[in-house]
């Protein structure tokens, strides 16, 4: 979809844990923690206060006041989204709950952008968030065993990004928007997510392409959230074989947060690695004038612990917002 | 919100389980199961799949294309919503995953006729399920341990329903919705979610009233979805308590589905109760002409296993749709 009165991005706010604190993003993110709970008495609650403080930040940057605001979209990995309701209710903002997995961040720019432009709000509040410590224990293993991650593996960021939307301002707009459908290449391995969700991606980079006749080198930017190394490498291999060349562009949230001696394995996961990345890193390179025009295309991994124990497959998702400078 | 155009409810259908099929609203359905499973080898399975069979009835009934249904909206209990996921990998349209707990049908409405409403959809699927067993074994204990109920819990429906929204065609319109903020008096009992989920419903129907300038007698049927008996009695309390009276119109979802007989203490629940009241009975009284105006107030408890592990409160949310025949 192409927005007619394409919706302004007033304010974006990233907060992170202390180890993307100290990757090579860190300057760009607004605020970082000094350890993983930041005085909370569980990571679970840790995470919710983390996007509680991402989603006011945004707020407070814009200077706008809260009857303002119409509509709270988030989510996030937790089982029945409890980061994200749990930060509504102290929001206190009419709340739509979203899953999409890692994608969230762009499925929140992509409903929320559908909200202003067709004039069912002034402004949105948009937000993704994801903790190391939460995901670890409830998607693989206590985090106490210390188990050994195979090397196509990535590592959950421990973050939450916000954006609020606007009808009316100054700043960069999201001009279109494709949502995905969800593809499944039968992939089992839940240690290799990226795998899993690369040929969603690619199908959303084809069909936006296709619908906008649009090629790679109109992008300064084609960030897909969260592929990882091997996933990003078979995503621009299948892309390839499609007959897309996807040129220098196209890079990864989860290949950008951490440097590779932080020994993340395939890059960095979960809805606020592409969250904090956008909020960020990429707003910043958009105001100083470094970026025109951005694809952010967020990838969800659409499986359980339960699925994945009885045997199934894990489906990908890819959702993409299309911001101009 | 009011819609300008207000869209278009061009099919519904349900499926339940055999519980759901013997009760008062056996007949109303569309189809109902001999068993849990239905050939499926886990109730996870089942469930994914009677949600599927529910999408592509309301398709099948409508008699419209697949390629002229620009987005799918679904969402369910279970942990990373895998029955929508999966489902949605077999339906295979664009899709927007939900989590709005019990109140995803009335969400999934609200959002779909926001959609088509403001010019991105044509045509817009909605479905919501639950099925008893998954969730038994997800929220409580494990099935087989036949853990007793208190007198205050609810029986999960298993059920999926499914909506199909049009920008034109014959049938009953969705006119208007109210998105409803998270609202928390600090429940702690698992086994008493009406409670929990009745402050959030009350303030969801009075910021309706206020916005709409109406009252309960507006409406031939307010239906909330799903209090239980008790939730049902204190929505009411709190209302009146406010200057509102509901009248006789008042009921709720969890109380149509079980006759006392069942064995179902304080009534029915799950993303399906009222999913499947709504596509089967509503929509049934509302072609014969019975019912002119109605007000469906999903209701959903926003939290986890975890969260109540960890000593939190329920959150409670009410999203409300208004079909007007």
């Amino acid at each position: 979809m192409v927005f007619t009165n394409p919706p302004v991005i007033l304010a974006s706010y990233s907060v992170v844990g202390p180890k993307e604190g100290q990757g090579p993003l860190g300057k760009t993110f607004s605020k970082v923690w000094k350890d993983q709970l930041n005085g909370a008495k569980s990571w679970e609650v840790a995470e919710s206060n983390m996007l509680q403080e991402a989603m006011q930040g945004s707020i407070d940057q814009a200077g706008i006041a809260k009857d303002q605001i119409d509509y709270m979209l988030a989510g996030d990995l937790l089982n029945q989204i409890i980061s994200s309701s749990f930060a509504a209710r102290k929001i206190a903002l009419p709340f739509i709950g979203l899953y999409g997995a890692c994608s969230t961040m762009a499925l929140g720019l992509a409903l929320g952008s559908m909200l202003i432009d067709g004039g069912f709000a002034r402004n949105v509040l948009v937000g993704a968030s994801s903790h190391h410590d939460t995901a670890e224990r409830q998607f693989r293993a206590p985090t106490e065993q210390g188990t050994q991650r195979p090397m196509s593996a990535q590592w959950t960021v421990t973050g939450a990004g916000s954006v609020l939307l606007g009808r009316r301002g100054e700043g960069p707009r999201i001009s279109s928007a494709t949502i995905g459908r969800v593809i499944d290449y039968a992939e089992k391995d839940v240690n290799n997510m990226g795998s899993a969700m690369a040929p969603a991606v690619a199908d959303t980079i084809l069909n936006h392409f296709h619908d906008l006749q649009r090629k790679a080198t109109d992008y300064d930017l084609i960030a897909s959230g969260d592929l990882g190394a091997v996933g990003l490498a078979l995503a621009t291999e299948v892309l390839k074989q499609s007959g897309i060349d996807m040129g220098t562009a196209f890079t990864d949230c989860g290949v950008m947060v951490f440097d590779p001696s932080q020994d993340v394995h395939s890059g960095a996961s979960g809805c606020g690695c592409s969250a904090v990345v956008f909020a960020g890193n990429v707003m910043r390179r958009i105001k100083v004038g470094e970026l025109k025009r951005v694809m952010l295309v967020g990838s969800g991994a659409l499986h359980s612990p339960t699925s994945s124990l009885q045997g199934e497959s894990i489906p990908g998702i890819g959702h993409a917002v299309v911001i101009d400078a």
